[in-house]
């Protein structure tokens, strides 16, 4: 309890969880960003003429357009009037009838049950079903606001409730989407890193989950491993054969899967195929196919990019029933997720079908987004790698490219004279020199001694060539600045 | 870490404070109302047609209708080629154009900064100062997921991160929307429950502070006091004299302010007035107006009802600003509110005005909303008390009735033979008998040895009528039962 006129929170009391916690995809360098646009918009003279934000997977940002199927859907559930207009294609009628006739009043602007509305609970695990040949039970199926919000909440019923040495550990990709060390920060939970092998297009290695896991049994209660695929921000996809293992890893060590497969439509390398973790497990057979697992997708990536909707699921398979009711209870008091994102990941998950009005248009609309993000996905990997100083795994899946960048050693010293990570020091050069905002490998963790940031492939492709070009003048000067 | 072949979340393993949490709103009773309803569907005889889900503030959900303006404005934001249309009036093109071109590509499909769009900021600030006479900052409005988000976003701030004696302590209100003490379970933290007095219309005594306080500093860290106005479950609307001797009580003992105003539009009684904690803060002058205090607001209640699109805000003055920056840093990696969310919330703070297109309907279909509610807990309130073994307090403002019943002895001890809370007995028995789904008045907690259940006000007067017309009838039989 604070003192009679004294502030209750300050640094000192404030939640220490709160103070740990770091997400750098939102981090100082985009408020640097951010201030710089300001000042643009006050007249400040910059060497460039805007900021290009490709710090975060916002889709729509960059110029992605919403497909026209969702969001005729949405805005006829939004204003049923307008199912009497020609503007609208029946099909989008014929889903928008569907949804509201499952809402308590016809409304979205019901609650629905925490789970989210059964009919779209029902199309998730028809989508699922159909993709990996092996049945989905709707009651599985946990609609929620984002994917970030689904993760959450599993991760939730992993804690311990205990300190010290009991925490729940959860095993983390290096690098990794920084959401999972944020909720194991504000959780007071345990992080149990576990290297990709950059050299081999950053690949899983069991014999590094194994390294990673007798580092950390001291020290924690190990609960669950955090597998992103495709990977974020490395984009590298997961042959069979390594979801295989890992998953044989998992049983081995009685470990809880949970499987963020958010970009399982962006996949881009020739040769490269997305195999669900469901999918791999149901394949496997007993005893994994028992396993407790749950996995992750988001209506904010794919082809789609509708982030601002808040729309995900998670599947979360062979739970204990007396487990999984006080699990539908944990989340019953933030009472449902957005309905809109709701129908968002109705539409992503049931299209068009062939013969249906709107299906020409859905598929090309599709086609667009994703052979776009691929030819970019290409192009970027190319130019890394052709830039001296910098290599750059191919960019197979997701929407990111990650090069690593080969630091001389003076600039490594300015950036600890900075009080800055090599990498941030680098990122925030960038950005004060020519507007682009990325995020610092730092950000995403990496193996020590090397460096990296993250930059989204989203800009379109014009845009795209001039920020390279742009990046690449940049990064010439500093490699002779501090040669 | 489970071994080989177990499962890795038993009841054994479980997290326990998910296992501890409670949410009586979505509790067993609602289970057993779906389970019934499906029965119906089915084909089962049951003494009654339907089921009538009085068990939560779900206004559509009874049959209320959207508001055209706010529903307009966000199909415009949606499927914006409805621009060219002449169905929509100016007015919500105006504010659809106005909220896009806040938004990056200009799409509620992208991303807004994680505290929300600043227009929208803006209009919420605005409206707060018009209501207040006092200026508020746009900086320190955080729009969120509904307010329960946003509640339980400062809630985490409050924690101390230590255990025992260390944990942090939230004053509750008995009876408290079980949010809090959910949210408390989940976090490990310490209820600290203050009874109001049922006897002078559910007020809020400072002695009564004074003692829960008192006996709560052993146990725990206290940091913030929960005020709900106006009240929920008990609709008591706080006085100014009130308000002003909780913010005293805070200031003296170094607490966060914590205020739940979500039902601020919802005022019946005549006499009553909504006083914000802000105003009255503010009014008191120094000292006071430099406490720190955080004001709910939500965009599922007052006239607009829709709880489905997930809108809220919390307005949270008189912060550090090194804490107010670790704030938004631990609402980062959430990303942000539904941006249609937003949309509904400016929607509400700026609504059109006396001369614009949509002004007029605006106005009568919010007036429409709120004349009925106000029959209605006009209406509920005076039944309640008409029958033999029920009180009720005044309905003075929000949507529910909290009447407390007199049971027998008799149902006393047959509840505890069925192992459950008398009134939680008395309302099963009511949902079986009638259909009519409550909650027990202890999900709300309350004075010991005594009993209530919480009905909203809600369904439309004609089911209103014959639903409590039904319940006279079940609660006679089951006083003449238990005699």
């Amino acid at each position: 309890m604070g003192s009679e006129g004294e502030h209750v929170l300050t640094m000192d009391t404030l939640n220490p969880n709160v103070i740990e916690l770091q997400y750098a995809v939102r981090g100082p360098i985009v408020a640097r960003a951010t201030e710089i646009e300001n000042e643009i918009k006050t007249g400040t003279k910059k060497p460039f003429a805007k900021v290009v934000k490709a710090n975060i997977g916002d889709c729509h940002a960059t110029g992605q357009k919403p497909l026209t199927f969702i969001r005729q859907v949405i805005a006829l559930c939004t204003y049923p009037e307008l199912l009497k207009s020609s503007e609208f294609e029946e099909d989008a009628k014929e889903r928008s009838r569907k949804i509201m006739a499952a809402c308590k009043g016809q409304s979205i602007g019901s609650y629905t049950d925490s789970c989210g509305l059964m009919v779209i609970r029902e199309d998730v695990a028809e989508y699922i079903a159909q993709r990996d040949g092996y049945p989905s039970n709707p009651a599985d199926i946990v609609l929620s606001t984002g994917a970030s919000d689904g993760i959450k909440s599993v991760m939730t019923l992993l804690l311990t409730g205990g300190k010290g040495k009991d925490v729940a550990g959860f095993l983390i990709p290096i690098p990794q989407y920084p959401l999972y060390s944020a909720a194991i920060s504000e959780f007071g939970a345990y992080p149990i890193p576990y290297y990709l092998n950059e050299k081999t297009k950053w690949s899983l290695e069991v014999s590094e989950l194994e390294r990673a896991l007798a580092d950390a049994k001291p020290h924690c209660k190990p609960r669950a491993i955090v597998v992103i695929n495709p990977g974020n921000p490395t984009g590298a996809v997961l042959s069979k054969e390594n979801i295989k293992e890992i998953i044989k890893f998992a049983r081995r060590h009685g470990l809880f899967l949970m499987a963020d497969e958010v970009y399982q439509h962006n996949i881009w390398a020739e040769g490269a195929k997305f195999f669900s973790f469901k999918q791999v497990l149901q394949e496997m057979g007993a005893p994994y196919n028992k396993m407790e697992l749950a996995s992750f997708m988001s209506a904010s990536k794919g082809f789609m990019g509708e982030c601002g909707y808040r729309g995900g699921y998670a599947e979360v398979i062979n739970l204990q029933p007396e487990v999984r009711a006080e699990y539908y209870k944990s989340i019953s008091a933030k009472l449902c997720p957005p309905v809109s994102g709701q129908t968002v990941i109705d539409c992503i998950v049931k299209p068009p079908k062939s013969g249906e009005p709107s299906y020409q248009k859905f598929m090309a609309e599709k086609a667009e987004v994703l052979s776009k993000l691929k030819e970019k996905a290409k192009f970027v990997t190319e130019l890394f790698n052709s830039i001296e100083g910098i290599s750059c795994n191919e960019v197979m899946g997701a929407m990111y490219a990650f090069p690593r960048i080969y630091l001389p050693e003076k600039a490594i010293k300015a950036a600890e004279a900075a009080g800055q990570t090599p990498d941030s020091f680098y990122c925030f050069a960038l950005l004060e020199e020519t507007g682009i905002c990325t995020v610092p490998g730092s950000g995403f963790r990496e193996e020590p001694g090397t460096y990296h940031f993250r930059t989204t492939i989203l800009p379109q492709m014009d845009e795209l060539k001039t920020v390279l070009n742009n990046f690449k003048t940049f990064h010439l000067n500093f490699l002779e600045k501090y040669k």
